[in-house]
């Protein structure tokens, strides 16, 4: 309750500066040359500011994952097969601009590293899949998808093999990929007919 | 031209020891535990063999994983859901096994900071692929599966999904699980009759 109401526009201003400048020395300076204390410069915020906020560069690059994550529109334009492939051209925009991989990679290790750095990117990627569930749902209560469709299961299977594929087979992505897994994973693998 | 054929047989026995040690050690004290210096001084090796063999702790971690997915048997009993789910869970359990996870997470941070990790990494993870993608090319041959199957999406959305679960969203994976990716990625999420 010490934060006024008249206190918090201004913080949040201050807090997008902060997300901007840290973004950009990312992308220019990869992770590990990411630093509070010259984004606190840059920004011209005290670095006790930003300490509070984000207690350490992992809290710092999580916060700008979730804002970048939050730029990406999901949209639903009745035909789930489009706006898969467009909500996962977005993400593999994403993957491919500057150093991001390497932010991507970073922040899983450091989720596997600490508790509470886990929780929070758990939390980001959560909060992305929700929105990917709900369009998934509503092509399911149209009938575009097959009422028994395992949605979680369905965006794992997204989404992970774009992240498998550039991390661990350094294989590239791009939007004909994107097609490619759409389509093989709506469509399955098996003779028509032969569902198990 | 400098190694002896007499010194093989020996070599290899000294790496499968000193690897054995790192794997042990990684278990007990995670990544950040592991040193070259520990263990070689647990394996009775001079650190100079181990720095030539590896020359730092990435590669050391890379020739672990690259074993341990060695272990996981890839068996083509003619049923490939059955085969798939069999494979999938090999990778479950190898994840879940303590510390697993750490060391999944450091190696593709390590992949993405170093290009010459990153290139031993893939070509282990891809080494690992050849062999389930053969195992899905002999069941489109016995029209198990749809000729026009995309092996390599295929296995990138199986062995993504667990990978992403785990690393990104924080949720489990277990033979259950591995069972719902296999029928999900097999027969699709499109009413029947309606592929594109």
């Amino acid at each position: 309750m010490s934060e006024s109401k008249r206190g918090r526009p201004r913080d949040m201003e201050v807090d997008r500066r902060v997300l901007d400048i840290a973004a950009a020395q990312l992308v220019e300076r990869g992770y590990a040359g990411l630093s509070i204390d010259a984004v606190a410069e840059a920004a011209g915020v005290a670095k006790t500011t930003l300490y509070r906020r984000w207690p350490s560069k992992d809290h710092l690059a999580v916060a700008v994952t979730a804002r970048m994550q939050e730029a990406d529109p999901v949209a639903d334009t009745g035909d789930i097969r489009v706006d898969l492939v467009n909500y996962l051209t977005h993400i593999v925009a994403a993957i491919n601009r500057s150093r991001s991989l390497g932010l991507v990679a970073e922040l899983a290790a450091a989720a596997a590293r600490h508790d509470d750095i886990g929780e929070l990117i758990h939390g980001v990627f959560t909060r992305r899949n929700a929105l990917v569930l709900a369009l998934i749902e509503r092509a399911k209560q149209r009938g575009e998808l097959r009422a028994d469709t395992d949605a979680v299961v369905l965006f794992d299977q997204l989404a992970g093999a774009l992240y498998y594929r550039v991390l661990f087979t350094g294989m590239p992505i791009d939007p004909a990929y994107a097609e490619r897994l759409v389509t093989a994973a709506l469509d399955g693998a098996v003779p028509t007919g032969e569902m198990s």
